[in-house]
C-alpha cells in the first residue's frame, strides 16, 4: 500500500506527457473533443501515480469512464450498508433516483446521523489516512493525490471526507510534524489504519475566528501539565480516541498542542445533538476539568499560533479539493435530472434557464480544481504560501455553496426530497464554507496581503 | 527576433524549474512568501522564455517586480504621446493620479477616440504580430506567450489589444491556416510588420450570435467571384488594407473566406461614430457591392463555417488573456487609491468592505489566468477542445466585467473621472463581454456540450 | 369572532390616520424615530383592525413592542409543546438560545417531522383559517389581514403556514368560489373549524409546472363520476379528510374540480418521507384508482385551468407575506445574535461585513412587505392582475431565500445547529420558492406579459 | 402655475377612488388586465394633482399611454436640439434606433459634454424647480410629485435630474428652510424661474463620505466672514451664480451655510473635464481663497452637519425616484429592441434568458417606486425618518445600476453605440450610486439604526 515515489520523477512524468503531444502549426489547429465531466483536462497533469490513485482505491469493481467516482460511492456504499462490494456496484450501476436501496443509504446519511465505525478502518486499509506522511505505514503520496482523495470522499458526502481531514491534517500531521519519535511510533501507525479516531481542539465556545484569545490553558505541575478550558464544534470528539488540544502556556504565555486520551480523567466529549448538516460526522465539544497529563504530551516542536495554522492550512488545502467533488455529485444528478425529466413536452435541460445554470456550475469546478492543482504543486515543492490556500479554500467552498443552491432548483419540488442528494450535500457545503476559516475571514487575510492593513477587528 | 524554439523543451523547462524545489517533508511544512500580483504564482509555471517575452518587448526601461508591466504602459504611452521611451519611464515612474500628463494621455484614449496608425508598426517592430505563426517574419512562439502578450497589451486599454488580435487571430491565422503559399507570401510579412492593417468580416446587421443565417453571398463568374453583402461591428475596419471576408457561396451553399483589399471597386468601410467604449480601437461596416475578385482571392482550404470558427477560437483564447489584464490594471490602481485616500482618519483600504472588494477580484484573476494557461498548453499540444475556449472566454471576460465594475466604486466619486482608468476599462470590458460570442451564447455552447441538447433558438 | 366590516370605511380609516399628520412646511423638515423593525412603517398603513388582527390573535398575553410576534411564537409554542400560555409566554419572554426548552420546541419542528393535529383546529379557534370568506363561520376579513396572519405563522415555521394556506386558500376558497350552497355549507364550517383537515391536488408526478398536461381523468358515469390517476407533493395529503382534485374532465377535455373525501375505495395518500425541508407539514402522493364519486362531488363552476389558477393566486398572496416573515424571524435572530457573539474583542455586530448583510436582508423585507401590501389593497378593491402576484409571490420568496442564505453565514460555526433557527428556515425558504410555481416559471409568466412572447417550452 | 392644495384632501382623493371599486367576494375573484409598464399599479395611488404633474408638464403634446413619458422626452428634446415641440414630437412618435436625428440629440447628451443654458430657464417655466416650496413663484406640489418630477427627468438623462436636483433640494431647500427673510425674497423666486444657477458645496477633495472632517473655515471679522477653502465635485458649479456652501466656524466648531456668489473675489470655481458620465450636466470645484461676505450671507438657521443633511435628504429622496425613471427607459428600450432584432429566425424577447433579464429588472422598477412612494407619503406627513430615505436611496440607486448593466447585454454588440442609450444610462447610475452618500456609506448608516453600533471608521 506504500505508493511513495520522487517527487521529481513524478513532475517529469506529467510533463512528459504533455510533452509527447504534437506541436506546431498542424497541432495548433487540431481540435480534440470535449469531456464535460473534465473540462479543462485536469486529467493530463496528473502522474500516473495520481491518476492510479484516483481510480484504486474504490477497489476497480466498476469499468468505464466514472470507474474511479463510482468505485468510491461503490465502496463507501458498501460500508455503510453492510452489503457486498459486489451487491453495492450492481446496485450503483444500476441506481435510480428513489429506489428502495437508495432511501435505505439515505437514511444511514440522514435521518440517523450516526457515525459509522467501520469507516476509518475501511479507509485504513485503503490507504487514505495521512496519505501524504512517509512512514509509518502512511501512503507518501503527493499533496495533489491527498486532494484527489478529498474530492472522490466528498462526492459521496462531506461528513466522511470531514472524518478524514480531522484524523490525515489535523491529527496525524501536527504529529508528524511537531511530535517526538516516542510519540509518532505511539499513534501514528494505528491512526494510520484507523484502529484509534483522532479529534483536534482549538476552536473555543467565544473565539472562533480568532483563537488569538484562546482561554484554554496549560500549567506546568510536577510530573506534566494541567490542561484546563473548553473547545466546541470539534469533529469526530465524541468518539475520539486521540485529541490534538491547543492551550495558552501560562509559564509563557505561548500556544501549545498536547496529545491527550480518552478516559483521562475530567475529559468529557459528549456530542452537539441535532445538526442540520454533516450529519454522518459527528461533532462535539471537549471538556477539560483540570486534566492532568505527562510530559510526554507536549507537542515540543509546537509554539505559538503558527503550529496549529500549519494543521489548517494543510486541511484546507484538502478542502478546497473535497468541495469540489460534492459540487460535481451535485452537478451529474442535477444533469441527469434535467435530462429525463420532461415539462412543457421537453427535457428540462433543453432549457436555457436550466443549462445556464450547469455551465455556471462546472465552470466553478473547472476552475476551482485547476487552482487547486496548482497550490498542491506548489505545496508539494515547498513554495505555497498560506494566503494561497485561504484563496482556493475560500474561493471554491464559496463557489461550492452557492453554485450548489443555484442548481437545486432545477430539481423543482423534489429538491427537498433526501433521496435526490442534492439538498443534503448543499447543506454540508454551508459548513464547508464556514469551518477552517469562515469566507469573510479568509477574504480578510487575503485582504491583509494585499494592502497590508488588517482589518479583523473592524 | 524570431524567438522560436522546440515546446517540447520548453515544457520540461518549465516542469525542471518546479522539480528543482525541495522536496519531502521538510518541503511541505516551509512556507513561501505571498505575492498578491501573482497570487498562484503562474511565473513558475512559464518557461523562460515566455517570462522572457511578458519582461522584454516593453523594452525593458523600467526595473523592479513591474517591470514588464511598466514597460508595457511606457511603450504604449511613448507612441501615443509621441514623447520620448525615457520621457515615458520617467512619467511612469513618477504616475500620479489626475496628473497633467495623464490627462494628455487619457485625452487620447478616450475623448479623441482617434486610431493611432503608429500602433500596428511598432507592434509589428516588437514581434507581437501574428505571434504563433512560424516563419514569414512571425515570432512562432507558443499559445502561452500570444496570451502573455495579449494581457499586457490590455492593461493599457482593450482597443489596443483588440486591434492587434484582429491582425494576429482574425487575419494573419486564417492566411496562415487556410491560404496559399502565394497568399502567404503577399500577405503575412506585411502584417506582421503592421505595414498593412487587417480586418476580419463575420458578423452581420441581422446576424450576430448566429453566422450560419450569413446573407453575404459569393457568385462564381468568369475570371473570379462577385461578393454582395454587409458585415457590421467590423474591427479596423475604417482603416483596413486587407479584409478576410466571409460569404455563402452560391454554387454549394458553403461558406468560404475570401481576400478583399481596400479601394476594390464597390467597397466602403464607413466608421461607426460615437462609441461608448473601446474608443482607441476603430469599429466599422463593410459593404460589398458586386464587388469583383479573382480566383486568388479565395481562401482555398476554408469550407463551412468551421473555418471562421478556427480563427474565433484563436482570437477568443487571446481575449481570455486579455481581459486579465485589463482587470490587474484596475485592481492596481484602485488599490493604490484606497491605500492613499482616507475617510474618517483611516485609509479606505482598511476598511472590511473595500478589502473584500479588492480581494474578490483578484482571486478572479488568479483563478482565470490558470484556466487559460492550463487552455494554452493543451493548446500547444493540439489537444484544445473549442469549448474549453468558450469556458474561459466567457468565465474570464464575464468575471472581469463584473469585479472591474464592484471595485470601480471603491474610487467614489472619482470614478467617473477618465483619468481614474478603471471606469474606462469597465466600459471596454462590456463589450469584451459581448463581443466574439455573448456570455450567453457561449453559455448555450457550453450547455450543448454538457447535455446533448442544443437551446440557441429557445 | 366574526371581524368583517366595511372595506370601504377600512380604507378610509388608513388615509385618515394619515391625514391627521402635521402637513406643510413644518411637516416637512420634521424627522420621526426610525423603527428598524418596520423600516417603511408598514404599521401607519394598516386599518385599526388590521392591526388588532396582527396583535390579537396570539392571546395578547405579552406586552412590548413585539406583543404580536412574540405572542404568535408563544401560541405555538403552547400548541407543539403541550405547555400552557403562560408558561409559553414565560418562556418567550426569557428565550435564550440553546436552552433546554427551545431545544424541545426544535425537535418538534425538525427532528421528529410530526404533524401536530391540534393546529388546526387551534388556528380555527382563533379565526385564522379561510379568514377573507364572509359567513359560515369564518372572519371575512381584508385581504391584507390574511396577508398578516400569513406572515406571522412563517415567523414560527413556513410548514404552518403552509398548512393553513392550503387550507384556506387552495380548499375553502375553491369551494367557496366553486361550490354549490350544500357543499358550502357541509364543508366551509368544519373546515373553518379545522375540525376537518384539506388537501389540494393538481400537480402530478410527470407535470409540475406544466399543470395543463394533466393525465387524472374524470369519466362520467351513471349515478357521478370516475377518477383515475395520481397527484404527488401534495401538502397535508396523508392527513387530509377532504380532498379538492382537478382532473381532465373526458367529456369535453375541460380540467374540473372534484371534492373527494378519505376512505373513498380506490384513493389512498401516503405521506414522502425524509423530507429535508417543511418537516412539521406533512406532505403525500394521492392515488385514485376507479374512486368513484356522485354527481355532487363536482365542483360545478370549474372549468378549464382558471379555477385552480385562482386557488394558486390566492395562496401565493399569502406565501409573498409569509416568507417576509420568516426572513424577518432569521434576521431578529442573527442580529441578537451578533450584539451578543464577540471575535476580536468586539461584537460581530460592530463589524462592516456583518452590518451589510443585515441591511441588505432588512431592506428587502421592506420593500417586498410594502409590495405585498399593494397587491392586496388591488386584490380587495378587485383591481388585482394576476401577474402581479406573481411579482410579489417570486421576488419575495426569492428574495427571502437568497437573504436568509446569506446572513446564516453569521452564525459561523453555530449555522448548523437547528436550535439556531435560521438553517430550518433557510431550507423551508428553498420550498418556498419553488412550490406554487417556481422561481424561473413566474419569470416567463411575468417574461410573457412584458413582450407578448411565451418562452415555457423554450 | 401654483398647483398647491391641501393635503389632506388629496390623500383623500386617493383613497376614494381606490374605495370606488368594487368590494366584496365578487370583486376578490375578478382580475384586472396587467400593465407591464405599472406592474403594481402606482397610478392608482396618485392624487390627481400628481398624476396630472405627470402628464402636463411635458405639455401634453402626445397621446396615449406613455403621453407623460414621451411628452418630457420630446420637451426635452425640443430644448437640447433647438427644434419646435411639434417637431420634436413628430420625432419622437417616429422614433427608431440610429436614426439622424436620433444621432443629432445623441451628441448632445454624450459626446459634446455640454450645459445646456436653457434647461433650466424652461424647467423654471414648467414649474419644475422648488416645486415643494410654498410661496416665492414655487408650485408648493407634495414631495411624491417632486419624485414624479425626478423620475420623468431621468427617463432622458440622469444629468438633467441632478441639474434639477441641486437647484430644487440642495439650494432653494436650504435657503427656504434655514434662510431670512430677506434671503428667501432675493433668491428663491429666480431660482424658480432657473434665471439663476444654484450649486452646492459641501464634499471637499479629502472628505466625501465624511463631511465631519470638513476643512473649508469660516471666521468672523468685521462686516461679515472671511471663507477660505475648497470643495469638489460639485454639479452645477463652472456655471452656478449662487453657491450654498458650508464651512466650520472658527468661533464654535460648527458647521454653518453661507450664500456666496459668482464674482465674489477669490471664489473661483473651474469644470472637472473629461467626465465619462453625467456628462450634460457640469460638475466643478469651489476654490475660496479669503472670499469676503457680509453678514447677511450667513443662513441663520444652521448649525451643525444636521442643516446639509437636511438638503442631502431631500435631494437622496428625489434620486430614489429618478433613478428608476432611468431603469425604465433602459427597459423600454431594451425590450423594443429584443421585439424586433431576431436572431436564429426568433425575436431576442423569446428567449428564455432574455425574459427573465427584462422581468428582473421591471420588478425592481414596481417595487423601488413603491418604496419610494410610501417614504414620500410619510414625508408629507412629516414622518419620514432619515434612515428611510438612506434606504430606498441606496435600494434604488444600487438596483437600477445593477440591473441596467444587466439589461445592457441584451443589446449585443449596439451596447457600445450610444444611440442605443441604455449604456449611458448604466454610465449616469454608477454615479447616482455613489454621489450623495455611496452605496456602502447607506448601508453603515442603516446598519447603526440596527444594531446601534457605528462601523463607518471599521
Amino acid at each position: 500500500m506504500n505508493l511513495a515515489r520522487q517527487q521529481s520523477s513524478r513532475l517529469l512524468n506529467a510533463s512528459m506527457r504533455a510533452a509527447h503531444a504534437p506541436v506546431g502549426r498542424r497541432a495548433a489547429s487540431g481540435f480534440a473533443k470535449f469531456n464535460w465531466e473534465d473540462p479543462l483536462n485536469l486529467e493530463s497533469q496528473l502522474t500516473e501515480e495520481e491518476t492510479a490513485i484516483r481510480l484504486r482505491y474504490g477497489t476497480g469493481l466498476l469499468p468505464g469512464p466514472n470507474a474511479g467516482r463510482d468505485a468510491c460511492n461503490c465502496w463507501l456504499i458498501s460500508v455503510v450498508t453492510g452489503e457486498s462490494h459486489a451487491a453495492s456496484a450492481s446496485w450503483m450501476a444500476h441506481r435510480r433516483f428513489g429506489s428502495q436501496d437508495c432511501c435505505h443509504f439515505q437514511r444511514k446519511l440522514i435521518v440517523d446521523a450516526e457515525f459509522n465505525h467501520d469507516i476509518l478502518p475501511e479507509m485504513g486499509k485503503l490507504g487514505l489516512l495521512g496519505p501524504t506522511i512517509e512512514g509509518y505505514g502512511c501512503a507518501g503520496v503527493s499533496n495533489v493525490a491527498y486532494g484527489l482523495i478529498a474530492r472522490e470522499l466528498e462526492r459521496v458526502d462531506s461528513g466522511y471526507r470531514s472524518t478524514s481531514s480531522v484524523q490525515s491534517s489535523l491529527v496525524m500531521h501536527p504529529i508528524n510534524e511537531f511530535g517526538t519519535d516516542a510519540q509518532k511510533e505511539k499513534y501514528l501507525p494505528r491512526l494510520a489504519k484507523g484502529e484509534l479516531v483522532g479529534a483536534f481542539g482549538l476552536t473555543e465556545p467565544n473565539h472562533g475566528s480568532d483563537p488569538g484569545s484562546m482561554e484554554t490553558t496549560a500549567e506546568e505541575v510536577d510530573g506534566g501539565f494541567i490542561i484546563n478550558g473548553s473547545k466546541t464544534w470539534i469533529s469526530n470528539a465524541p468518539v475520539a480516541d486521540v485529541f490534538v488540544i491547543w492551550a495558552n502556556c501560562k509559564w509563557d504565555n505561548k500556544i501549545r498542542g498536547f496529545i491527550l486520551e480518552r478516559g483521562m480523567k475530567g475529559l468529557t466529549a459528549p456530542a452537539i445533538k441535532n445538526k442540520i448538516a454533516l450529519r454522518v460526522s459527528l461533532t462535539g465539544s471537549v471538556f477539560m476539568d483540570s486534566v492532568r497529563v505527562g510530559h510526554d504530551a507536549l507537542l515540543p516542536r509546537t509554539k505559538g499560533l503558527g503550529s496549529p495554522f500549519s494543521c489548517l492550512n494543510s486541511a484546507r488545502f484538502g478542502i478546497s479539493w473535497g468541495v469540489m467533488g460534492a459540487l460535481e455529485d451535485c452537478i451529474d444528478r442535477t444533469r441527469t435530472y434535467a435530462l429525463e425529466r420532461k415539462q412543457f413536452k421537453r427535457p428540462l435541460a433543453s432549457f436555457q434557464l436550466v443549462q445556464k445554470k450547469l455551465v455556471d456550475a462546472q465552470t466553478e469546478v473547472a476552475l476551482g480544481l485547476q487552482a487547486s492543482l496548482q497550490v498542491g504543486r506548489l505545496k508539494d515543492a515547498g513554495k505555497v504560501a498560506p494566503e494561497m490556500i485561504s484563496m482556493v479554500k475560500r474561493n471554491n467552498c464559496g463557489k461550492a455553496l452557492q453554485q450548489s443552491r443555484i442548481i437545486l432548483d432545477i430539481l423543482g419540488g423534489n429538491a427537498c426530497a433526501d433521496e435526490y442528494h442534492v439538498g443534503r450535500h448543499a447543506n454540508n457545503l454551508q459548513v464547508t464554507n464556514t469551518y477552517e476559516g469562515t469566507n469573510d475571514v479568509h477574504a480578510l487575510i487575503l485582504g491583509k496581503a494585499m494592502t497590508g492593513l488588517q482589518a479583523f477587528a473592524n
